[in-house]
């Protein structure tokens, strides 16, 4: 932006005056409010990244970004984290740093009808701190509450710009081919499936006959459907794959998994958490309690490895990835980083064009070779929709991935991005957390 | 070693006669038996690389490697793997392919005077073969079945050299420094937790506080001393680890997580398998059973959370790694892979010299900067014997490590070796396996 201006001027002067730099950004430069919101991901922080990185590359337009400490709560609470008291390589070095830098949070604001309180709240933290942008990095309901800031203009006369990035290993947002943080979970589970499928395989004369994963996505396959990626036509492995979309029918199951032993000697199970009963009771859900009285915390895995181990006899091993995967920012897709680093900069660039209420999504173009452009989506068209598995990704007997989902998968894992090392142990950053002044003198409470 | 031979007949010609050739070599090539014993882990196949590339530079010693199908129950059930099929790019993919290639086995020979009948089968398997090299590629229970072997020729009267290549994750051989397969472990759970602990951090103001991962080790606390690492003078994180080492204290356990949670806002806790109560019983085992009158297979994992929730009302989350930590190839410890290569290396250059009844070593010279060179140890003083933790390891308050832990500990971890990836996935390899022509006619009941 410095070298448009630049440019603009003409190359007589490198310097300009105070009055030519006003005529030239006209509109007094604002504010922008970033925040974290919703489960983590191992990319979101380059998304992060990569809007900070951008705004300070338009400081006419974009004063400062002031990250809400612990996401939106940040805002309510006028706990605003500085990033200018961030260095350039800590900025830098968000990009291969897992976790949410500034905090993230699980709190969705209410409608306006229902909660004017939390609105008005945000409205005055926003005319204190002269936040011009609000630019908001989550999943689902956190598109919804982009909307709702979006609309302050004309629901509360308060004028913003509102921008959704887009983030969840959920990969359950619409409009968008897919959503940052979910490739590299994606990577996360083909590799440790493949991996420790090749174990079993090698130990099944003697030892285990099944491994079981038990992988995140409630409602939706698709991180579960990255297991299928670790059958490769190098590597075929035989897989069976539980997705939350198709129930659970118990003897079908045994009857695939005795099948597949015989045949192959070992077999590996990929059950998502969201499996469940034909009334629709999760499998995790056992009912159980311990001698203490206390719930008995199973996974769905530790209900398949019951019935492979009760039903069949078959010695068998699980694992629970649960944070593991989403957290894995040393297996990182370079594809999901490079899309989640786009979209906060894609981010920047609508808000300084004077968007509102839209998100930037990732357009597919071609699958081989792989090609991609950001897109933009309204707002209106985003919250509140969620995105499911295609039933043509499933295959019939309901256990595997079809060519289709395979081809949609693969391009989301390609590519390395390693964090740089420091004995051994990624040199991941944290922030210095620096709380800008606090100009209000009242307190919200949550 | 043509090299050195070349040498030995001077400069004159290079290329020698067969009756030259006789003459420098004297004895007669023998073939060698190779095979992968016990839980496999990330680098036992750079071992078997490392075995089989020096092997076959020596071919006037060691004429051909056959590998055990299954291990030593290949031997017994005469179902060689001629590794002269395989190529030298296999072989080198081996360096970077987790699990055994071979197929390992769980099957430990019984004493001489229990069962004469498995070493006579051994025997004949051998002279069939004109097998004169014994490479035994494993743990404790290994190194016992090897130490047996390399007495055949007292015992049996077959001469023979045997030696053992260590292996396991469990680190508790006695004598080396350490045992390949541990470091890439420990480097694993080291990132895994920290990672896992970073996403925490930012989501515990309004979400999971605790976070539980659970780690292999039944006996010894090597491995969950490895989620110490993860804690360093960069990143803090407030981590509790449970040693099977030491005793569970449930009031004392519970109160170190609330005191943790309140001065940092969350923790994590490692836990190893092995943890137990004061009366020996494996938390693991709850003598739950599920609706079908199944054991409920649950780990130390889901107990700890169980408590965590139940007692404190704290939200937590757990994971259980199995057989993902010790396949995890694709964040192998390059110091790790380095040395299980070195000792499948010096298992044959041990062999050719005439050894017997050894085990190469790892040998630490010092910490700062790492250096470490190979040993030798006699096999009678490493089988049967089983390294524990030094009590100087493990942190007064029982839940930590100390610093002479995390000297021992850091270099092993060190170092990034990457497998070479195709489309997002590793390009692991797998072998042709093409089996030696059987010669004997009875076969081996096992």
């Amino acid at each position: 932006m410095a070298k448009a201006a630049k440019k603009k001027t003409g190359k007589k002067s490198t310097k300009k005056s105070p009055a030519k730099r006003a005529r030239i950004t006209r509109e007094p430069a604002q504010n922008a409010f970033y925040a974290q919101s919703g489960g983590v991901t191992a990319v979101i922080n380059a998304s992060a990244s990569g809007l900070i990185e951008t705004a300070r590359k338009h400081k006419k337009k974009i004063a400062n970004v002031y990250a809400g400490r612990n996401g939106i709560i940040g805002a309510l609470t006028e706990d605003l984290i500085d990033t200018n008291k961030e260095s350039a390589a800590t900025i830098r070095a968000l990009r291969h740093t897992p976790s949410g830098a500034f905090g993230s949070c699980r709190f969705k604001l209410k409608s306006l009808v229902d909660n004017r309180r939390e609105y008005e709240r945000l409205i005055e933290v926003f005319k204190a701190h002269n936040i011009g942008y609000f630019f908001y990095n989550g999943g689902g309901d956190s598109a919804d509450t982009c909307l709702k800031v979006s609309q302050l203009s004309e629901t509360m006369g308060y004028p913003i710009k509102a921008i959704h990035v887009p983030k969840t290993v959920d990969n359950d947002l619409p409009i968008t081919d897919n959503c940052p943080g979910f490739g590299s979970v994606a990577k996360y589970v083909a590799i440790s499936t493949q991996e420790a499928s090749f174990d079993v395989a090698s130990m099944c004369k003697t030892s285990t006959k099944v491994f079981i994963v038990e992988v995140m996505g409630r409602h939706a396959g698709w991180i579960a459907a990255a297991g299928g990626l670790a059958s490769t036509r190098d590597n075929p492995i035989p897989i069976i794959i539980l997705f939350p979309e198709v129930e659970f029918d118990q003897a079908k199951f045994l009857g695939r998994v005795k099948e597949m032993v015989k045949k192959h000697g070992y077999c590996t199970v990929v059950v998502s958490e969201g499996v469940h009963w034909s009334d629709g009771r999760f499998l995790a859900d056992t009912g159980l309690k311990d001698a203490f009285g206390h719930a008995q915390l199973g996974g769905a895995a530790t209900v398949i490895a019951g019935l492979v181990q009760g039903e069949l006899g078959l010695k068998n091993h699980w694992a629970v990835a649960d944070y593991l995967q989403r957290a894995a920012r040393h297996i990182a897709s370079k594809t999901d980083v490079d899309m989640a680093y786009a979209m906060g900069k894609a981010a920047v660039q609508f808000a300084i064009k004077g968007h509102n209420s839209v998100m930037p999504t990732i357009k597919r173009l071609s699958n081989k070779p792989f090609k991609w452009k950001t897109g933009m989506a309204a707002l209106d068209k985003v919250a509140n929709v969620e995105k499911m598995m295609p039933t043509n990704f499933i295959s019939k007997d309901g256990y595997g991935i079809t060519h289709a989902c395979k081809n949609y998968l693969e391009p989301l894992i390609k590519g390395e991005d390693y964090p740089p090392y420091k004995d051994g142990m990624p040199k991941y950053v944290r922030i210095k957390g620096v709380a800008v002044k606090k100009k209000l003198k009242n307190k919200f409470e949550l």
